[in-house]
Parts: C-alpha cells; sequence; structure tokens
C-alpha cells in the first residue's frame, strides 16, 4: 500500500559525513536533494573524530573552516613510544603530526557530530531549508529505468519508520558503544508504516559498510582482514604519563600496542591492543553479524558482548606501565578486527553513486574514515550538480570513479601496511624505526593534500609530465595549495583560496606576472579584450541572463608591488561592473607585501616564473584542471578544454546572476561574509 | 498605579554598545543584570561602524573577536587627496591606517546592530539567557537612599511602553536617517502604560548624548562646538575614483572636505562637508532641539529637516570633480556639527554610573563613539561584579571615573584638533602635511591600544616610571599585549591573550625566564610552593568550595625550548589537578617556536631578560596592575597589592569552581573551545 508518491533530482541515503558533504554541495548550488537515514538522530553515536588538512581546506572552502579550527582539539605533535632494555616504555622521538609546509591547516580531532552539524548549518543556510534529512527512514527497493526514456529514472521505495523503529540497540554497558548496532532498520521486513516512492534523477549511497545501495545495485567489496583485535575508548585520562596530550604511538614489549588521540574538552581517545579477545566461533545469525560493526573487518569473528571498558582499561594499564592509568567519564568505546576491503566499482549507470564507507573500509587509526569519505562526496556532488543545471555533459560524472577508487585503493593499501606494523610485537616481525618512518611518510598521503587525480576529460595533464614548466610547483591533478596576496583594492591580505570558495564555479587564474612591464601589460590586455569579446567561450557557455562570472570566473594575481598598478590601469575583464555599474574590486590581487602580513611569495611557491606567467584552470572542487601559457593561444587551449564536456545553456538556470542584493546581506551573510566581500550566490 | 516590583543587582539603561558591553561582562561573570531601553528594537537604526583594534582585542577576549574579523570589512589603508596646481584633487601620500605592530588587530567596518548582536550571542550563551534587554521600557524616576541601609539602594520607576510609542519618526526623506529621531519615548509624560518600580543594587546609564540618568543624577556636559556642518552617507558608490575602496581623507580646493569609510558588503560611507547649509534661527521647541542627533553638537543651529540625500550628493560630487561619482542603494543619512563635549563626573555615589555617548560626545570621524563607549562599561562592569560577589571593596568603584574621565577628555582633545583641521580650506588655517601628520599619530591613539591608567588601588605603576627595568615594553596601568607562545603540554602555538580570557580572574602571569637553568628553576620551584602552601594568599581569596585557580589564575610563560622541560618536571602550582584528579595541561608556555609557527618571541616583545624574569598582575580586563621581581619577595608585594581592595570571602558565590562538566560540553560550547581547550566558568 503505497500512499505518497515524490520527485527530487538527488536522493542521497544515509546522513553521515558522506551524505552530509554531498548535501553541502547541492544546498550551495541550488540543487534540488533530499536526504534520508534509517536512524533516529537522537541514538546515533558518530564515532569519527580526526579532521586532516585537506578535509578543511574544504571546510573553509564552504565558509566553514573556522568551526573546525575554533572547535576541534589541534593535534600537532606524535610521539613514539617503545620498550627499552628493562621493558619499560619510553619516548624513543617525536615528530611534527602534519607534515610542515604541507597546507595552512593541520590536523584536528573533534566529535563527528559536530562536523555534520557545521554541514547542516551551511545546508539549512545555503538552500533555505530546502536540503534537509528525513529520519528514519529505511530503503526498501531501488530500480533504474535503463532505458532512460524518464525524467527521473531512478526509482526508490521507502517507508517511514517510528522513532522505535528506528533505534540502535547495544549491548552491555550503559556506557555507549559501538559493539553492536543491530536495530529494526537493518531488517528487510515492511514494518507497516507509511511508504513513499520517490523519483531521483540521481542517488547517492552513503549508507556505510554495509551499504544496502550498494546491495541494491549488486556491487561487491573485494579484501581481508586480519587477526588484530583493538579496542577504542573515549573518556578523561587521570595518568602521570607525559605525553597524554599528544598523538603517541606506543610498541610494549609484550603487552600490545597503543594509540593515543587527544580529543576535545580534554578528552583523550585510546586505540587498544587486545590482549585478550573473547572469540566467537559463528553462533550470531548472518544479519546480526553482519550488523555487528562499521570498522571493515569480517563477521562473526570475535564475541563482542564480552568486551567492555573494564577489559579495554585492563589491556591500556599493561601497557603503559610503569606509568599509571586511568579513564574517567568514559563517553564511547567499541572493539574492531582490522580490515581492508574496497568495491569492485563505485557506479551504476552513472545513475546511482556509492561513497564513503560504502566503497571501502579499513582501520580508523590514521584517522582517514570520514575524511576520505566526505572527499568522495565533495569529488561527485559538483559533477552531479553541473549535469542538472544543463552546465555539463553526463560523461563527466565517469571521472568520479576514475578518481576517486583509486584514492581507495591507495588509502586501503597505505592502511594494511601500517595497521599490520602497529599491531606485530617490537623485534617479531616489525622494526621499530622502519615503522616511525612509514608512519611520518604516512601523514603525508594522509593529510589528503597530496590525492593527483588521473588524466581525464578535466584533467589536462602535460604530456608525460606531472607538473608544466610554467608552474613548475603546481601539480596538475592535485588541489591548488594557497598563499596569503595582497587585494589590489584595499591591501587586505588574503588567502588566494578564500577568494575562490566552493561556489560551483569554474576558475581561470591568471598569474599575468610583473604586469607593469611592458610586454606583459599588454598581453594581459589583450586577453583581457579576448576575454569580453563577442565571441568570447566565457560568453558561450553563460546564460545571457547572468554575470558572465557565473558558469568561469576570473581571478588575477599579479606579481608587481601593488602601489605600481593603479587601479584604472587593470584590465577591463578584472573589474568588470554589473547592471547597475556597480564595480567588482575583488579579482585583483598582487604577490607584494600588506602592511601587517609579509607576502605569501605565491609566485615562488608556485614555481611560476614572474616574467612569464601561467593561466590555471581550476575545477570548482579547487583540482587543478590544466594550466596553460599566458597568451592568446593559451586561451585557445582553455577553449578546448572547456568544449570537452561544457554545454552552452539552453536556459537562464540561475535566478541571481548578479552581486547580491545589500537589502537581503543581513540574510545571506555567512557565506558571503566569511571572506569580507560579496561572493556569487545562485 | 504601580502595578509591579522587582529586584535586580544591575540596572543598565540603554541598549546601545555601551549597554551591551556592560550586560557582555555581567552574563559572562554570572552577574544578575537587566537592561532596559526605551526604542522598539525594529525601528532603531544604529549609525556607528567603526571598530578599533583594542575593541576587537576585547571582543576576542570574550570568545566572539572572529565575528568581526570575519563579518567586517577590514580597513587598512589611508590615502591623503589634495588639490594639485590646477585645482584637481590627486593622490598625495598613503600610509597603512592602522599602526603596525601596535596590536594582532587592525581597523574594521562594520554596521553597529551587528556589533550589538556578537554581544547579545555571547550574553544569551552565558547567562543563560538570564540577562536580556526589555524594550520599549522607558525611564520615569530614579532615587539613591543615601543611608546605604537598603540591600537595593537605587530605585527607579520605569513605564513599558507600546511598540507604536517605542518608534522613532524620522524627518522627510523615505531613506533612514538620524536627522530626527523625536519620539514619544523621548518625553516624560506619563502614557498609561505598565508601570514597573526596580529596585537595584546599581544602576549604569548608557542612554546616549542626551542621556536621562545623566540628568536624573545632575550630572552637565562641558564643551563646545563649531560652525561647520557635515553630511553622512552609506550606500553603494558608482564611480572612477581608484582610491573607493580605501580610507581616504580628500581636502579639496574649494568646495569642502570628504572622507570615505569602506564598509562590508561592497557598501561605502561618506562623510562630506557641506558647502550650503540651510540654517535654522531656531523656530523649534527646546525638546525638538534636545531629542535631534546624538553627535555632540548643540541644538537648532542648522535646519535638519532640509537636509536630504540631494543635498549631500551635490556636495560630495563639488569634492569628488574631476573624477564621477554617485552613490546607488543609499541606505542611511544623517547630518551634524562637530562638537566635544565631556561630563563634570561619571558616577553619582558610586553607585548610579554614567557611561558612552551619556558622559563625551564629539565627531564620529576618528570612528572612537561606539569603541569609547564600549571600553566605558568593559572597565566598569567586572568592578561592579567583583563587589557583588564579595571578592572587592566598594572603594574599587571609583577607579571607573579616575580611569575612563581622562580617557574621554584625551579623546575630545584630540577629536577637536582633528576635526578642525579637516575642515579647514587648504592654506587657509591648515597646513596639509602637518594634518597628514597629526592624524597619521591620532592613528595610535584612536587604536585604543595606548590607553594608560593613572596609579590607583589596582594600578601600581613604578615610582616614576612608566615601565619596570624587569619588563620595558610593559607600560604599566595599559592593556598587556600579546604574542604566540607554544602549548608546553601539546605544542599548540596560541596567542598568550587568549589564554587570559575576559572571566572575571586576575592573572598572575609568571616569566620565570630560561628555567631548565638550575638557579632559575629552583627559584620558580620555590615560588610554586609558596603560592599553594596552606598560607597562600590565593587560598585567602578563595572560597574553599572552589578551585583554586576561580578569583586569582596563574599562567606561565617559560623562556627555554619547549623540548627541554618534561611535563613532570613543570613545578606543581601550574599542572594542578582538580577533585576528580583531573590535571590542568593548559597553564604552561614556552617561548620557543612551534611545528608550523615561528616564535612569537614575547620575552623579547615584553623586554623581560631570560635570565631575570618577572611577574606580571594582570587585571580581569587584560589591564596590567603591577610588575614584580620573580622572588618570594615578588609574591610578598603582589599580596600587599591584592590587600589593598580584595576580600576574603563571606561565602561560597562559585557554584562551579572546577572544570566544565564533559556531559555540558556541547551546551557549554561557545566560550569554551574558542581557545581549544576548557576555561573557568563559574
Amino acid at each position: 500500500m503505497v500512499t505518497k508518491e515524490s520527485n527530487t533530482d538527488v536522493l542521497i541515503i544515509g546522513a553521515g559525513p558522506a551524505g552530509h558533504m554531498a548535501g553541502t554541495w547541492f544546498a550551495r548550488m541550488g540543487i534540488n536533494a533530499r536526504i534520508i537515514d534509517k536512524r533516529s538522530e537522537k541514538l546515533f553515536i558518530g564515532q569519527a573524530d580526526g579532521l586532516q588538512s585537506r578535509t578543511v581546506e574544504v571546510f573553509q572552502s564552504f565558509g566553514f573552516g573556522d568551526r573546525a579550527i575554533k572547535e576541534a582539539n589541534h593535534m600537532l605533535e606524535l610521539c613514539f613510544w617503545e620498550p627499552n632494555e628493562k621493558g619499560n616504555i619510553v619516548r624513543s622521538s617525536r615528530i611534527p603530526d602534519s607534515c610542515i609546509g604541507i597546507s595552512r591547516f593541520q590536523q584536528y580531532v573533534v566529535h563527528q557530530k559536530r562536523v555534520e552539524m557545521w554541514m547542516r548549518d551551511s545546508m539549512e543556510k545555503w538552500s533555505k531549508g530546502q536540503v534537509k534529512i528525513d529520519r528514519p527512514v529505511q530503503a526498501l527497493e531501488l530500480d533504474i529505468d535503463e532505458s532512460e526514456k524518464s525524467e527521473y529514472p531512478v526509482t526508490v521505495e521507502v517507508e517511514h519508520l517510528s522513532d522505535d523503529q528506528g533505534t540502535v540497540n547495544q549491548y552491555g554497558s550503559k556506557v555507549a558503544n559501538g559493539l553492536f548496532r543491530s536495530f529494526e532498520g537493518d531488517g528487510n521486513e515492511r514494518k507497516g508504516g507509511e511508504k513513499e516512492i520517490i523519483h531521483a534523477k540521481y542517488v547517492i549511497g552513503c549508507d556505510g559498510a554495509h551499504s544496502w545501495v550498494r546491495k541494491a545495485i549488486d556491487l561487491n567489496m573485494e579484501g581481508e582482514s586480519t587477526d588484530y583485535v583493538w579496542g577504542v575508548m573515549d573518556g578523561t585520562p587521570i595518568t602521570d604519563f607525559p605525553d597524554i596530550r599528544n598523538r603517541c604511538a606506543i610498541h610494549s614489549a609484550d603487552s600490545g600496542s597503543i594509540m593515543i588521540i587527544p580529543r576535545e574538552h580534554g578528552m583523550v581517545r585510546l586505540y587498544i591492543q587486545l590482549a585478550q579477545t573473547p572469540r566467537d566461533p559463528g553462533t550470531k545469525t548472518e544479519d546480526e553479524k553482519n550488523a555487528a560493526n562499521g570498522n571493515g573487518e569480517r563477521k562473526g569473528s570475535i564475541d563482542r558482548s564480552k568486551i567492555t571498558p573494564e577489559v579495554i582499561m585492563e589491556s591500556a594499564q599493561k601497557i603503559f606501565a610503569p606509568y599509571e592509568f586511568d579513564m574517567i567519564d568514559v563517553k564511547w568505546y567499541t572493539a574492531y578486527q582490522i580490515g581492508q576491503r574496497v568495491a569492485t566499482d563505485f557506479s551504476k549507470n552513472d545513475r546511482v553513486f556509492i561513497a564513503g564507507d560504502a566503497c571501502h573500509t579499513h582501520s580508523p587509526k590514521a584517522g582517514q574514515g570520514m575524511n576520505v569519505s566526505m572527499m568522495d562526496t565533495f569529488n561527485l556532488a559538483w559533477k552531479i550538480g553541473h549535469v542538472l543545471q544543463g552546465v555539463a555533459d553526463p560523461s563527466l560524472l565517469k571521472t568520479y570513479t576514475q578518481e576517486r577508487r583509486k584514492v581507495a585503493q591507495d588509502l586501503i593499501n597505505f592502511d594494511h601496511k601500517l595497521s599490520r606494523m602497529f599491531s606485530s610485537k617490537p623485534g617479531d616481525g616489525v622494526d621499530l624505526s622502519e615503522f616511525q618512518k612509514y608512519f611520518q611518510k604516512g601523514n603525508e598521503f594522509a593529510s589528503g593534500t597530496t590525492v593527483d587525480y588521473c588524466p581525464s576529460l578535466i584533467v589536462k595533464k602535460p604530456s608525460g609530465e606531472y607538473k608544466s614548466p610554467l608552474a613548475t610547483n603546481i601539480p596538475v591533478g592535485a588541489r591548488l595549495d594557497t598563499a596569503i596576496v595582497q587585494t589590489q583594492s584595499d591591501t587586505k591580505p588574503v588567502h588566494l583560496a578564500d577568494v575562490m570558495p566552493s561556489d560551483g564555479r569554474w576558475r581561470l587564474v591568471f598569474f599575468p606576472g610583473d604586469i607593469v612591464k611592458k610586454n606583459l601589460y599588454e598581453k594581459l590586455t589583450d586577453i583581457s579584450s579576448k576575454l569580453i569579446s563577442k565571441n568570447a567561450f566565457i560568453k558561450k557557455y553563460t546564460p545571457a541572463s547572468c554575470r558572465l562570472d557565473s558558469i568561469i570566473d576570473l581571478v588575477m594575481v599579479h606579481a608587481s608591488d601593488r602601489k605600481d598598478l593603479d587601479w584604472l590601469e587593470v584590465p577591463e575583464a578584472f573589474r568588470p561592473c554589473d547592471h547597475k555599474k556597480r564595480m567588482d574590486y575583488w579579482k585583483v590581487y598582487s604577490d607584494s607585501p600588506s602592511y601587517h602580513v609579509p607576502s605569501g611569495k605565491i609566485y615562488e611557491k608556485f614555481g611560476i616564473e614572474p616574467s612569464v606567467g601561467a593561466i590555471v584552470v581550476l575545477r570548482p572542487d579547487g583540482y587543478v584542471s590544466a594550466v596553460e601559457e599566458l597568451s592568446t593561444n593559451g586561451l585557445k587551449e582553455i577553449e578546448s578544454l572547456f568544449a570537452n564536456f561544457m554545454l552552452t545553456p539552453k536556459q537562464s538556470w540561475a535566478s541571481n546572476g548578479g552581486f547580491l542584493d545589500t537589502a537581503k546581506d543581513e540574510e545571506e551573510w555567512y557565506g558571503v561574509s566569511s571572506f569580507g566581500h560579496p561572493v556569487f550566490a545562485k
């Protein structure tokens, strides 16, 4: 008995970090999207806590990076402890926990629920409440109309559960834990709740390690797990261990290993190798076993019901000896077996996608899960948005699996090696100095900043090269790093990344060099006139009712002293006026020191020669699409790149193509003011 | 017919910036306070827009400095324009608008209503909604029981107005303006609304230039005004004037002067000298004239009803010539005559106080009004709070007038000279190079960071000196500047000021020097044991039920490399445990570089010799009370200083004297997490 039918452009199934990130993008781009989750919110306890540098860069690009910086604990030092000749643990070395110079942000630790809240606030703000989460709602059936005749080719039948049905049952202790989260919503039986048929153009499954969507589209996970069992516990430490406020990797002589993760509000998370683990030979039902955890291990191997905070604490105290260790105000605990698995494909027909834990699971110790999951949908959602807006051809969607499956595979390989080294006994299969080296190297990978997408429709790698000779430190396919530049019009020092927020636009970033020199100034003036000429390709891709920077934005960073360039000398394309003649004063920057802040030396950082210059093509997600010559030839190359996938607009999709109306400013404050000046809003 | 009586510890009359700041302090300290304002909120348009460095330092100390940085326009450059030989205006020079190195913050411009909103959010957060604003409520009568026999010696009769009665009427144009704000709430007649008798221990009048409170306690304003008339207008500029996004001081040859203030959201404020001003020989009633404005000019001298945006724009266009200038989306305008006045006293019986425009008025061009007003109550409210808590003797309250009247007088003198120089015609009474020099010098004063309170109960200046030889760059009586230090326990780089938030506590800031050296380490260990000994003066002033840092907090910044000091070597007073044995890891800092941020070199900045050290005594408002020797003798001096005004507590006034309960963390997030670790909360 179906009582309701509805349409949505995008249906997101699962409201964890990956689902939230997808919703954040869609809200920002003005895309019609809906999120459902089978759990009642009140009882779902989030377990992830690590935020990597690249993730915070992305948060910043949406305007809420400051919330991470303000609310999270900053995890800055990593200490290695190992047994001395007496068998007591001693500090063997300490290193920065985040690689120096790799990002303007480091590594942060905060409760997953806060992270989701920042994204929910952003969704609410930008979509004015349109993109929201319905829960508890369970998906029952999914069908794809492969004929593609329907405007909404994906049909999902769902059932609205009662709060009780959406509630997670937990084992044992009164303390919240992640040991057993079976609940009615996990079954596929009909519950008698209200049914709804949702017709969607696209579906994204962000529904975790035991993904219902993955099963519905017949994708499998490949991988393996080990015998090592680890416990996890959050609480306030009472100890004389001196490095308790730093991340520590402790190998004891005979009692196993510990990882310390210092958290917000004086809390600490411990990952503790369990010496004695109650084993379960397999007495549970398949359903129970499947539902047991989200950490990537195989089913039915440890008896989770017997793991208590006391069991975990006993192992911890042995490892910490001779230091005293106790934990009060325990907030949450769980246990997991190490395993690494990845899905064979990330999409079906480019209509249904999976993301996050639904396509890759691994150990939690490198703090990657929540981050890689969010980066999956950060990669996917703008592409779906572009196709829905009519800006891009659907072939763009193929780049999702191309780009993200490699990242998942790299992660699995990294985690496989690291977690086995961490679990091994010193001298017994692991050389601790090799472990430290691998860990240090792994931190670069773990930061998320080194992800480098393969050549595709939208990534034009220099032939046989990773970087163009025009910008020797800008890896094509990777995210563009940032540095402080000075605003030409008002001298404000800003991070270049902050003037290029995640708002769904492509960007041409011009580095015209030392433009007070005549030859370079003439080059730029020539380019400027081409950019705004009648036949300019930017005009071709921009609806006539919109401001010219609505699809492809222009930004310029010159290498001359700001004071040597008068505002009226700035070529016209870079100081456009809107239909009310209001000028845009925030497209031109200088690589020179401002009054209170030293120069970010961005030309040097990016390896761009000020006497030559370059043009960088940036995707809406901040990854480098191409680096081209500063010339009209370079412009032609860019035109060809866009011709690969961009469509001439059939209609005006942007209802608001200009400056924000100042009358609305109070409402629009959140995103607008993040960077101190108006930004494009749909 | 009185229908209601109520008690409040503090009644604040007037909900402008000064009233909000008082409320912010009281909320943060857990003091029972109430704010009333005679205007309906919806129609009161705030006119101030400038935030000076010191003001943002104070906002940061309450945990919302980031909102100013994020939302406001950063005003960084000041350009001087003057006529060339042809009579056209040309840029003669440009300088940083905020003095370099004087503060970590610069100068910001944002709508007054946003500033009030940040404070209201903070009040709401810390007082859980207890400190709030009632409006429209008009004060009618004020009586002080001079016998001081009553627990609530001040009685204020008020009337609750209807929204209509609290609504401001405006002249002329449909555009919001500040020309005439007479409304029913300005009269003293009975309106028939509900009456209330409020019994208060203290009353603060923050009710503007025409302060009702000031009149009720018979204080007068002294000063003068000039004939120069200036118009003010906010809107979006349409112009080819190249410096429109910078602060500009323009002197034209014959058409008068302009000040440009670039604002948030692409807006600009102009201060425009009006060439033709409609004069009013005095046809209005006294009431109308008195009510006419809040900018410090005298009554009845210009005919405000004839000033329109068109009149102001006409003057502007003449001054801007040969540049074109127009303004669209005009949001607000007003006109004022320059005048400077200051009240003869700031208090009556130390029971009723006045603050802000109620005690000083001046021209708005230096962006001082809102700032000095907030700094008045920032100085006053914690003192009242301390007296109410039983922490301090009421004689402490005398320091309010002592300290703030001098600041007001300095401001009046500064503004008097500057505004006359600005209004004069080039060559005709003003030398423009002298004007530029005075302006530049004035920026230091205007930043608010150089305020230097006189010797008093709570400011112990070195005899005949401004600074102690122990800390040659720490002016006693001024606010303690800040620099980045490294957290000993977790390497986090933090501004020293950020670990000493405005929470109502006094602080002893220990600079023990290079403590890995034996003599200094022993000195500090000795001091540590004295600080926590049975007879320690800190214990004397702290209720037994409270954590020992509840009244006087300890902070230590050593000059050794962080890695050379093991956590367990930190003297005990600086790593205290609470009743649950939870250790405080956030009292010890190192003046050494952290992994990602260079050293702030705080010893060098403060002029403290690492082989000698010093102890700095800080007031709850961050001003330096004394600098003492790093020795038990120095501790004795500090003990004597506190003996001047501090009281042994009669009862436990702090209901929560420990770590924040982690169960409450989600609720308490705002203030707590500003600095990444728990802070003291009452």
